[in-house]
Parts: C-alpha cells; sequence; structure tokens
C-alpha cells in the first residue's frame, strides 16, 4: 500500500515556556509524513524554496519519505512563527510568510496518480479539489484544514468535504464550520455530507471517532510536561492516516485501532520541539503506548 | 450500607437557551441523594427554611431519601439563581442568597455517626470538618467542593482533602488549587495530600480517575441537546459513591465502574430542567448507558 500526502512544508519558529527553536523543520506534510512512514510508505507533496536546507531534505529522506512530489521553486520557503506563552493549548501566530506556497500548484506525479490512500493536509482547499482530480481509482481519501480556510473559503471546503471518504479536524474547527456549538450535532451536520468517518481531535482530551452508526473516544496520552504541541494534529492524521493503509480496511474495528494509533503518535510528538521526537520515534514506542491508552479506558463486560 | 450526605438544598431558579425555572429543589446534597438513592440508602445532611416546600419534602421522601438530618430553621431557604444563556458549560450566577445556610451547623444523628460512606457536597469546607469530626469507624470518606471556597477558605480546604479517601471536582477546580495548568501534574500534586483516589470531573470530556498506581477515562454521554447542566457534578458524585457503597469494595476495577456509573447518572440529569429526569430514572436505565460508555472506548486486545 502506499500513501499520498499533499500539504505544506515550512520553516517553523516556535516559542513555548520551554524554550524556543528557529527555522526547523515544519509542515502539515511534514508532520504527517514522519508519522505515517512508521506504517507505510509515503510520497510528499508540497513545495519549498531555494533557501531550503538540504538537511531537512536528508532527514526526510533518511526516513524513508518519497520527495519525488517534492517540488523546488524559485524564493524563500514558506515560514510560521507561532508562540504558546500563555496556554500550551492554543498557538499565537506571530507571523506567516506564505512565500513559495502561494505558487504551489499540486502535481501528481504520474506513477502516483492511483495511491491507496491520498491524504489532503492543511493547505488552500482549492488546492486540495486540484489534487483530488488529479487521482483516480478507489483509494482512500481523507482532508484535513483549519480555520483560516474555513473562515475564507467555506465553499470550496464543502466541495472536499463532500469529496473524500474521511475527515479528520479539531473540535473548534468542526463547530465553526457547522455553526453548531453542540460536539454531537456539529458531527452529524459534518457527516449529512457524505463522509464516511469524522475524526474529531480535542487536544488533551483525545480524539472521537463519529460515522454513520458508531461512536468511539480515545483519551489523550496523559503527559506531565508538553514541550510544543506544534504539528500534534498533522501528527495523528498520520498515524491514524498510515494504520489504515496498513491494514488495508475500513471497518469500525480498523477506524477505533486507527484512532488509537493516531493519538499515541501524536502523543509523542508534543514531548519534543517540532518533530524531534518523530525523528528518534519507533513502532514498538507507539504500539506500547497505544495498548496503554486501550487500558485506560479498559472494564471488563458490565 | 447506607450513605449520610452533608450538603446544601436550594431553592434554584435557572435559565438556559431553552426555557427556565423558578424555585426548583436544588442543592448539592439533594442532587447527590436523587442519584445516590438509586443504589444504596441515602441519609441527607440540610438544612431548610421555614418557606421550603411541602411538596419538595415528599418528592424526596417518595424517593426513599431519609429525611431525619434535614433540619428546619427559622427564615428563607437558601436559593440560587443562575442562567447558562451564553455558554452551556459555565454557569453564571447571578444571585445568591444564603439564608439559612449562614445558620447551619451539621449535626450527625446518633444513629448515623457510623456511616458506611460519607459524603461532603460542595459546602464551606469548615462544615465538612464539622462532619468529619462527628463521625467514627473505618467509613469511606468523599468530598467534593467548588471554586468559592478553594479562593475564601483554601487552607480549610486542604485539611479536608487531606482527611478523606476520595476527592471529586472538577478539572478548573483541580487546576486553581494546585495552581498547576497540568492535569496530570495537578492530580498528582492533589493525591500527595494523602487520598486514595481523585475523580476530575470533565463535563462534555467525561471524567478522569486518578490513583497512586492507576489511570482511568470515561467518556461523557454524547447528548445532541443538554437542557440544563446544573447539579451535573453532584449526580455524577452520587453515582460515583452509590456505586462504591453497593458494592462495598474500593479496587482499580470497582472505582473505574463507579467513574462509569456516576458519568451515565449525570448524563440523564442534563436531559431536563433541574432535579427533574433524576425523579423519573430507573435503576434498568442507568445500567444501560453504563454499557453504551464502556462500548464506546472498547477495542479488543492490540
Amino acid at each position: 500500500m502506499s500513501v499520498v500526502v499533499v500539504g505544506t512544508v515550512a520553516l517553523d519558529s516556535i516559542y513555548t515556556p520551554f524554550g524556543s527553536v528557529e527555522e526547523e523543520l515544519g509542515g502539515s506534510a511534514c508532520y504527517f509524513s514522519l508519522a505515517a512512514r512508521l506504517y507505510d510508505d509515503v510520497t510528499l507533496l508540497a513545495v519549498v524554496g531555494s533557501d531550503f536546507p538540504d538537511r531537512h531534505v536528508e532527514c526526510l529522506r533518511t526516513r524513508g519519505v518519497n520527495l519525488a512530489g517534492l517540488q523546488l521553486a524559485e524564493g524563500p520557503t514558506f515560514r510560521w512563527k507561532g508562540s504558546y506563552l500563555d496556554d500550551l493549548n492554543t498557538a499565537v501566530t506571530l507571523d506567516t510568510q506564505l512565500n513559495v506556497l502561494t505558487q504551489f500548484r499540486p502535481h501528481v506525479p504520474r506513477e502516483f496518480c492511483r495511491p491507496d490512500v491520498l491524504f489532503l493536509a492543511n493547505v488552500d482547499p482549492d488546492l486540495q479539489l486540484q489534487a483530488l482530480s488529479q487521482v483516480s481509482g478507489a483509494c482512500l481519501k481523507v482532508a484535513d484544514t483549519m480555520n483560516y480556510w474555513i473562515e475564507s473559503k467555506p465553499s470550496s471546503l464543502t466541495k472536499v468535504f463532500s469529496a473524500v471518504d474521511i475527515v479528520v479536524i479539531n473540535e473548534a474547527e468542526a463547530k465553526q464550520f457547522t455553526g453548531i456549538g453542540n460536539l454531537p450535532a456539529a458531527a452529524k451536520a459534518l457527516l449529512g455530507l457524505g463522509m464516511k468517518a469524522l475524526a474529531i481531535k480535542r487536544g488533551e482530551y483525545g480524539c472521537a471517532l463519529f460515522t454513520q452508526t458508531d461512536y468511539f473516544v480515545a483519551p489523550a496520552y496523559p503527559l506531565e510536561r508538553v514541550l510544543d504541541p506544534t504539528g500534534a494534529g498533522d501528527t495523528f492524521a498520520g498515524g491514524f492516516v498510515g494504520y489504515l493503509s496498513r491494514v488495508r480496511q475500513l471497518t469500525p474495528d480498523s477506524l477505533r485501532r486507527a484512532v488509537l494509533h493516531g493519538s499515541a503518535v501524536a502523543s509523542f510528538a508534543v514531548e519534543d520541539f517540532g518533530v524531534r521526537r518523530l525523528l528518534r520515534l519507533s513502532v514498538e514506542e507507539v504500539v506500547s503506548r497505544c495498548r496503554e491508552l486501550r487500558h485506560f479506558t479498559y472494564l471488563e463486560a458490565l
């Protein structure tokens, strides 16, 4: 099986109460790939500028991420600067420089036009639609987004959500997109667009999975110290989608297990700055934490 | 087995987006009793004024709540007026009239001085300490509180928390009391006071249980419409403590099941205004919802 991800690769500068980093490897497709590659082959479609450090390219390549779809454009790489100084749950964006991202036109190389799974990471929904149009076959299509696109391109986003099998978004975004403050009611409205499953990321409260017939809740892994929450949602998606790609089935049970894997991988990501923890993460560590997560809610039959 | 609860009985006026009620039966001990009586004998220690309607007394009595410790004082009953018009998760207190509550001195009748379980519902921690001093024997002692006492009487509250076996409080209160914004770290600090278990109520995110050796998470029941969240926390405590009293054991498994029962009973309470849903609630309905809650997190072995 293989996963193709369309999204961003960025240079992130991050400030938290525990320290800061400058121009670290980041971006939605990057976090996703470094998580999903623990499960399956991953091909990354994104754009970087001429200033993108070779060491970051090497970093991804040596972790097995296929970079055949990484475009190199003239100009500086997309940059994001954010702070969590007051509240580790909420990023304050200090600066966004789109740079070469404004020129990005996803081009799915011919040999990847029939992937098994297509993940549309957080990026302009019009670009997500472009990528969707290039992919044929009965692949599993999954999409994420962010508040910026809900506000600026709700109609394109509705087209994306209506065209994919699974949507992975956070709780505030689900409520914002539907205009419904009650989560189960917002989830029902989203499922009404036709998707098969909806994974709602709830940060320190874990994840809730809604389908037409099932409801599942996974706790977050209890961490006494979160160093940097950047990319936790993209990492969740990487574990979630990566697991589904590996097991090659979309059943209530596989979806539930996928949520657990996403939660486990994301819990590692926030233990260090940027993608650092993901670079040294093993499948065995993830499986061990999945077992712990399962135990946190376990009860013999009532 | 028997449960003695010390707390308040109130006349509540409540405003939510779905309607309002005036001078309804309320108060921490009242919600607790109406939940706990589904599991075991409950004796209520509280004070009401001379204006307290006979129908409310009858209402409690016909549901099997022992009122031998209900004091009648000269003057008006404790009244609370609250609104959830903007956010169903947060009550805005519009008016509090302590009235006869200022004269309340918990007196544990001689025949109830050796209960199996003592629950100190939300009330002045100095009164909680008075009640504790009157109870002898190896009974299970459980306490709740609210932000008002954390701010005004932190040292009395620390004495209460140090003297009981289990503390049941909500997440914001746990963080406020300890001054620690990370929940697992705040829980560790609270457990350091000597209690055996700590149940953290998280509203729509369910409940987390911490002990020295165990961590358990129960989801909230997903409701598309919450009519009135008043008393949900007291009701949780009633199901949680009632279950423990009934099964007569304090083990990791019984604590986990108690959390599920508390969550299930609380999910019914918010379906109607005030205590109304609790008045017509059956044990069978609670058990059925417990099974659903368990299923929401269930996974075969990994």
